[in-house]
C-alpha cells in the first residue's frame, strides 16, 4: 500500500488581537494537565522551564479566565492545573482539527498525489 | 456586534519526509502566478529575491512534477509561472482551507467565546 507516513493538517487559530493558539501551546496546556505542574511540562516537551512559563502568562493574559492555575511553590516548584477555560481551549482545538481533517480529506488527497 | 476581526484558521500541510506546505508558500505561488516572475513576486510579498528563489528550488524539488516553471533571463530576469500541478497544489490547498473551515464554525465559536 501507501508507505508515506499518514499526511497530517495543522491549525493555528489566529483570534484577533495578536492571538495565536497551535500546536505548540496546545502540547503545552496538554503536558501541564498530565504532569501537574509547568516545570514537568517544560522537561516533557523539552522546552526550558523560562519558555513554559512565558507561554502560560502569554496564554492566560489572552483569554478572559485564566486557563492555567498555578499553585505557590519554591523556585520552579509549585503544581499547575489546568482551569475549566484551559481544558475547554484543548478540548475545542483537537475537535477544529478533527473536523479539519475529516472535511479535507479529498483534497488532502489530490495533494498527496502531486507528490 | 462583535468588533473582533473575523478569527481565521491557518493551515500547514505535513506531507511526510519533511515537505511543508503553509500560508507563506501558497502566498507565494499566488503572487508568482500574478506577477509573472519570482522577483516580482518577491517584491508583492517583501520577501527577499534570495529568499522567493530558495523557496521555488525547495518547491520544485517536493513534488514529482515542478510547480514553477522558470523562463531564462537574466540577473534577476526571466519570467516564471505556475505548471498544472502548481495551480493544483493552490487550488487544493485553498479548498482544505475552507473545507477546515466551514467544518469547524461551531468549535471555533466555542474558542473565540473564551476570549
Amino acid at each position: 500500500m501507501d508507505e508515506r507516513p499518514e499526511q497530517r493538517l495543522t491549525i493555528r487559530l489566529d483570534l484577533g488581537a495578536g492571538i495565536r493558539v497551535g500546536p505548540g501551546k496546545i502540547a503545552l496546556l496538554e503536558a501541564i494537565d498530565t504532569e501537574g505542574s509547568i516545570a514537568g511540562a517544560g522537561r516533557k516537551l523539552k522546552m526550558s522551564y523560562k519558555r513554559a512559563w512565558d507561554l502560560t502568562e502569554e496564554l492566560n493574559k489572552s483569554f478572559s479566565d485564566p486557563l492555567i492555575a498555578k499553585s505557590p511553590g519554591g523556585s520552579h516548584g509549585g503544581g499547575a492545573q489546568l482551569t475549566a477555560a484551559g481544558k475547554a481551549l484543548v478540548k475545542h482545538y483537537r475537535e477544529i482539527e478533527q473536523a479539519s481533517h475529516k472535511a479535507s480529506q479529498t483534497s488532502l488527497k489530490a495533494v498527496t498525489n502531486l507528490l
